[in-house]
């Protein structure tokens, strides 16, 4: 799939931002730098905050209410960024008016109505994508590229590590806070998505904060791989890097390396499986397994921000017709393993086994 | 417990050391050094490894079995580094004929014959060590001192990460072969050993090589605090990472960096949980949540070779008849681990429970 | 000398920022962010490109000229950040009508209009600063607090680094484009300020660009000390690193990593000089040489931004009328060094010994 | 040149180690483990230092004096590890006496000696080799290899950094002490050798131990290129690092980071020399400097032993009769470069052209 921009000369396409909190002056502020979009009106409770936005972003009108906003302004689309409980009525409203829904991550506050918006969608005819930023980055197209041209061979695991001394959250634990960025990455750059054959996590709160602030998340994938990510809220060091090890090649993103970002070592262990069934002496190893020793390679990436190619996607996905990467199908899939990840820990790190993911896929 | 060489005058303990493989020319090269042994003999029933061995450490004698090693030679000690299926039977026929015991790690195959070795050395009024050799580093020293001291505050989580690409083993898997090095290190550093409420593993498996080449350990410990352990076989870049995160301080141990391989952060996030209980809001979070980023300080190590501290080590508890820290009880705690890993795969990645710790710990 | 804000309940002062091109939006910024300050008016003969940076911040008056801006507006301050070659006029016109002033680096184009707008703003009563920014970044601040306190003991030697693949510039080489910076730095961290014994630069053109892309200065510092910079705008690499290594401690600001910028080592060699006039035989060294091999420090950094403290401290010495830590003489010691650097670079490297320095400070 | 071991079945040449301090007994060791070289004998003024030698490297004869030496056994060659300013005497005698003589850095205390010696090995047709051991290291091969095929294009610049905390020399300072290593690395690895227009030196003293403990050189080369080397005893942080600007391509070796030690980055500026001629306005910088931002590639290096790698060379190049590359030419330029060091430092830091190279080099 493309993810160029679509640079046709239609006219713009009119968005409003719901939200003017934390993450809504991102947004708006890309639609209004987009030649593809025009920020039309943003919308909050909060009438003054959402004045004082905009008035950073060319004065688009404002409105107090969804219904004042869909009644009032001729828009094609919605950007929602509001507080996750939330999201499901707004955007379930906007559907009902025909219009382009983005919203902000996570999809919605459980996977009942993460399915629901994205049935509504389909049905409506509307486009429904989650703004999964990080998969608009730089480092994240080219891994999904080179996974895509199979570079690194056949996936063998992955690890992934976002910890940092963060913001213990008053509403959600670690897993709810920050997987979502690891699991959305993971469903953008794997060829089929994320489709975990079961989900395992172990949590801790030695704060007695009431809720996990450390986090990990086992999920054993196809063909014995095994996809695993750690989320902690204390750690003192900040580290935020995504191993992909293959049976070719292995991939390390380090995304606070600016001057390295990406590496991929032609590095490994070969095995003559052949080799294996026939001889069980301790010889074997010296005659079935091999190491690859190979060079290191960093490819250069280009610089431009995420979220101006998140707008670009929504705009290209609505005059397509065709669903982004990050879709709402692909929210949902990220949705059910945080809630997978809440079921493991509520059942002493069970694992879970999903069994409706096939037959949901076929409803989006 | 100090451990420091013991520096007295009298007449040097007389050691020989069976097997003359892969670590046993280390053993003999450290107890010929050392003034406190005098190496009497090597034992390997291949007698030319034997002999060849014996010309690089001063030309002790040479056996080429136990029975002729005791026979024929007046020894205090014996240093066993040979094959782990071997340790019991050579470990017991020393002990009933009065000897002291030193083992390398893993003390034995199972925990049933490790714990016979501990109840017999007990018996006997022997000395039984395990020979982990990285309980005796600069780094783990000071650690340990640092949490005798509660230099941390409590424990709230401990992060461990070996991973390298190793040599697949034709006879263990990574958790047998890499994280016993974790395990006896948490043993050594944690100011009550190593005593896990459960124990989980997470294995995969993804060349088929027939044994787990990746695998996570979860234990959580008293009070809410988790202990993780990563290892790896198939990682293209290598990484011996320990973190250990306090109420009061975090410390990193990272022993790949020997210019700050010890980092002590004054950092993290304060809970005033009497607060806690009374509010539940959202402005809760500014009330109750604090983050402290204070100084960073890496402490000075000496420098030293470990394996040279353990046999003074060894010396010092046979002439004090004290047990050393790394003593055969400290060793079953970490072969139990490592069984429990076992079975924890062989179920599913279920939580093991080890209910006969207590018990077990009156016998040694 | 303190450099805390003034948090006085007097009136804001009234600044106009002259030049909206590549700096000024950051001082314009500053300005009306701050509580000391009123922003009056941004001047620029691109009245358009005036017009826009008021826009930004929070409209103030535009003006196409100097002369319209001192005649129609009531200003304590104005801050330059014009092309260097203007500073003089505008600075000179400015204090003759009673302005204070802050002038982006450099302070002149040469030092004899530097030395000439030192010595008028000391006629004229007002304050002469330079936006020397990275004085005013939490790292250099500490490091002067550090220094201050003697805490490195006697300065052995420096060694600053400023390293980038750089925008090679037209109209000024690779010293005067980037070595203000680390100048500036050494003129505030050291307690006398900067004041070489000699000036010699190597410089290299290996693109035939006409003027220096590589640079080295060396600066012999009183009792043997010898500062070094090295500015480079052909490097792959980025490195921002400044080592100040002293008698009784070593201080490394590597200012691209955030975890860790400040480190403070504890390691050294120390002479026993009495020793050494008595001895001369190899056993000298072992008798007179030791090392100390310390702990590391990492003191925590609070984190603001600079410039915001930078117009703050301009505020502080006009109500205080005392002059700035980068006042104008400190400027203009800055401003020698680069001369000195392009002659040494004009005599084949010879080095240039700046017999006016002391004569000089007096004028200021 | 090729660097390969000779593999043919001549029988081994016989060597003898002439001193058995420090370095000797690197060298005996791996003369003795060479299929190619018989070790004969070790010669050393303390005949029991030579003993204890010999008992760990085979048993090798002993010999009190080089005469003894030369009179008693039949050798091929001898391996010279004494102090400096003997090696010039032994040398000669040896090569008098026919034999083949490498000699351990530097090759002798001053280049009048070096030439005799480089002069009476060409009259008596034997191999004089200096033992520059880190350009038979893996990573000097390479970048030898990538330089010779032009992979980086011309060469613009040379930054090289060895610091440390180190030991202070008695007898020499740290140009003499750190230097060689660097500057025969450079002449190993650039096409024509080490050939600079001139040397200057920048030293301090500033613990007044009587000698320069902080070094710079500066070195231009053909074409506007510069190289740079840096070397300290007191820095508390260890760097060994060496960058190699080309104009296509940029070398950095960091030989402290083994898990990337080489990286090339497709990283530079071009300027359109063309159009420089033709223009002379501001705008000439958009059209005439491009940026190249391209990938970095970092080689894998096999693993061996760099003594190995030597004294198969020094065998190779007495069977082939051919000069190796660290010949007696390559460390009479890197001695003379020393010198040349030293008479900067005692001339105030003028440049110095050493106009006998290439008169010099017709003697080689």
């Amino acid at each position: 799939m493309s993810i160029a921009p679509d640079t046709s000369i239609n006219p713009a396409l009119r968005v409003a931002v719901v939200g003017a909190g934390y993450w809504g002056p991102n947004l708006a502020r890309n639609f209004a730098m987009s030649s593809e979009w025009e920020l039309v009106a943003i919308c909050d409770m909060d009438l003054e905050r959402a004045r004082a936005l905009a008035r950073k972003t060319g004065e688009p009108a404002v409105a107090g209410s969804l219904d004042e906003l869909l009644a009032n302004h001729d828009i094609d689309a919605i950007a929602i960024a509001t507080p996750a409980r939330t999201h499901y009525a707004i955007a379930m409203q906007a559907i009902a008016a025909g219009k382009h829904v983005v919203v902000e991550k996570p999809l919605a506050d459980n996977s009942v109505h993460g399915r629901e918006m994205v049935q509504a969608a389909a049905g409506a005819g509307t486009i429904l994508m989650a703004d999964h930023t990080y998969c608009y980055t730089p480092a994240a197209l080219k891994i999904r590229d080179l996974l895509a041209d199979g570079e690194l061979g056949e996936i063998l695991y992955i690890d992934s590590t976002r910890i940092n001394l963060g913001l213990v959250q008053p509403d959600v634990d670690v897993f709810w806070d920050l997987a979502p960025h690891d699991l959305s990455i993971l469903d953008f750059v794997l060829p089929g998505g994320l489709r975990p054959l079961s989900v395992t996590a172990q949590g801790a709160d030695p704060l007695q904060a009431g809720k996990s602030c450390i986090g990990y998340l086992s999920m054993p994938l196809d063909n014995g791989a095994l996809a695993h990510v750690n989320v902690n809220w204390l750690s003192p060091t900040k580290i935020r890097q995504m191993v992909i090890g293959g049976s070719k090649k292995t991939l390390i993103w380090d995304d606070l390396n600016p001057q390295q970002r990406l590496s991929i070592f032609d590095r490994g262990v070969d095995l003559d499986r052949q080799e294996m069934i026939r001889t069980d002496t301790e010889d074997r190893k010296g005659a079935t397994i091999s190491y690859r020793l190979g060079d290191t390679w960093s490819p250069a990436l280009s610089e431009f921000e995420p979220l101006g190619l998140m707008v670009s996607q929504f705009a290209a996905s609505i005059r397509g017709n065709k669903p982004a990467p990050t879709d709402g199908a692909s929210a949902l899939r990220v949705l059910r393993v945080l809630e997978d990840a809440s079921a493991s820990l509520a059942n002493g790190s069970a694992p879970q086994f999903n069994t409706e993911t096939s037959a949901m896929e076929n409803a989006s």
